[in-house]
């Protein structure tokens, strides 16, 4: 609390992340990083760029990640926005789209940044109730709006809507946009990104942190069409002209051109959730039905918040929020088939399953 | 335009930076770029982190990097901010602490992207002329204001302050915040940071984009009492948890790290610089005193944007801004030796001067 703080910085309460633990003894389930590493092509690419020219500032527009994703997603350059990761992304389409006369529609449950980004740019907001269930309803948006916004799957939930619903939502909302938060669209769902041409109201936002393994790298994007892209280059370049590095560029390129290493690694991640799932089940945790590389679960028997404990005690960290609704849901991360053994086995011990 | 937009974005005209070509046959002598290549530590420690570690989230708060600089300015890691770029670090002093009742007070004729960052952030503010010398007349600044912004030394006339100046200024202006803008800080003047300790209205802001030849990588700072970091911390971490990616981090630390490198590099272009003002001199231009990596010029007999076309015809791009009071000159990063020697030759083929 300071005097020279703007009247703004006293309201915020910034969003917290997940615990980024500096010791590298611990199973890391607790923020959905992949656990494969990156592409070698996109290692590569980096070490490539590390060089002289680093003294020269990137490309302002970094046309060469758009036109790689624009080729992936059969959409045009000018349909395409990039930015410092999907949080960044996120921020300018709250500041260039989403505030509005009319209320943001966002459900009760899912990423819980976008009310920080509301209360960072003062936008009138309303939060829809999930149903028991975690499902969005659609009747439930059937309502003057300033825009929707949702993750797709759903955060932290896993539950995915389809395209034919997304479609209608989009028909019935055509005086305002419909923002789709696809970070975890590829472990198992169709990305919203096929509408694009077809739909003046949609944006779909993706990260690379994801299923292209690169968190650490930072890049993010959306797909929408040329007045969407260009109301978020205007906020972008009223804010900072150059938000990728060059070899933020590079890595993400490659990344996304290799697209036969994501295919195996996303399959990967799929197949393991399953066992997973079959594994907690069996354990008679209740699982969400989940398309990302997550699951949600809870026992009917534990609390959460102390099987959490009992897990870090044990060297793993899963994550759990005190938030009215699911604070007896545990977030956890798909691991490698190894990593998931091991949480398998130590929640057998917290929950005096063990075989002796 | 769209019906979509929020009205902010209508209003909006965003930040237009230097040019950045695709090829590299031209001599850039526009964006006030090292003409020499980071420090080989940096490349080394970029090339280390360029590993299957980056399917990870960065640390969000960059305590490494933190750390490097605080040792570097003899400051605590309570007392740095760091971003991605000068430009962010910026955007969020902005918002975070000069949006404020009273009107924020910015020279005429500075950073262009400052008055970008009042309309994005709706920052009341005022133009203070700067002398027909374009120096900084404190007496301009003695009223009521939110807050006062400069770079220094200035660009884009790379005239210095000294820091007794400054220090008069914080005095003056104890009720507000007073940024000061370094981003050019290494090629001859005297860094505010040692006043960090003694003024709690101060804020310094740096960059490695200019003296640590890291344009490519995306790295600034601000260095102030801990209730301002904090302001800084509060807008970051309701934007962007992760802004700066790891190897951005890594690639600092090793630049920050390597002091000899960057006293080397430094004092060749401050070398070059002299050698440079001097040609221009003997060829009857006006060089304002710099204390930058570039010089600002004017010719008396010829048109400052006819010099420009003419020097791009023979590949060699400088920044002209067609802006009053400054439209006559020329802003000329210093580069090489052999750059200088090439922009010369070019200079006295454009004005008839050459040998035969």
């Amino acid at each position: 609390m300071s005097r020279f703080w703007s009247p703004l910085v006293h309201e915020l309460t910034p969003y917290v992340p997940g615990e980024q633990p500096k010791s590298n003894t611990l199973i890391k389930l607790n923020t959905n990083e992949n656990p494969y590493p990156p592409s070698p092509k996109a290692i590569k690419a980096i070490k490539a760029e590390a060089a002289a020219s680093l003294r020269l500032y990137p490309d302002p527009n970094a046309d060469q990640l758009k036109a790689a994703l624009a080729t992936y997603y059969n959409l045009d350059c000018q349909q395409v926005f990039v930015g410092n990761g999907s949080d960044e992304v996120l921020a300018h389409t709250f500041q260039a789209l989403l505030k509005q006369q009319q209320p943001l529609l966002i459900p009760d449950i899912s990423y819980s940044f976008y009310p920080v980004y509301c209360s960072l740019y003062d936008v009138k907001h309303q939060m829809i109730p999930l149903t028991d269930s975690f499902e969005i309803d659609l009747q439930d948006y059937q309502k003057n709006n300033g825009g929707i916004i949702f993750p797709n799957p759903n955060a932290p939930t896993g539950r995915l809507l389809g395209l034919s619903t997304i479609e209608a939502l989009l028909q019935n909302n055509q005086d305002s946009v419909v923002v789709v938060d696809e970070a975890y669209i590829d472990f198992g769902g169709q990305s919203a990104a096929s509408l694009v041409p077809h739909y003046d109201n949609l944006l779909v936002i993706q990260t690379l942190s994801k299923s292209r393994s690169l968190a650490g790298l930072r890049v993010g994007f959306a797909l929408g069409q040329s007045d969407l892209i260009e109301a978020l280059e205007r906020v972008k370049n009223s804010f900072n002209s150059y938000p990728l590095d060059r070899i933020a560029i590079a890595g993400a390129v490659a990344a996304i051109e290799d697209k036969e290493y994501f295919e195996t690694i996303t399959e990967t991640i799929i197949q393991s959730r399953q066992t997973l799932s079959d594994s907690l089940q069996a354990m008679d945790f209740e699982v969400v039905p989940s398309a990302a590389n997550f699951v949600f679960v809870r026992h009917p028997q534990h609390k959460a918040e102390q099987l959490a404990s009992a897990l870090r005690k044990q060297s793993i960290i899963v994550r759990h929020f005190h938030q009215p609704r699911i604070e007896e849901y545990l977030r956890i991360t798909v691991g490698t088939d190894e990593e998931c053994k091991a949480l398998i086995k130590a929640l057998q011990l917290i929950l005096g399953l063990e075989q002796a």
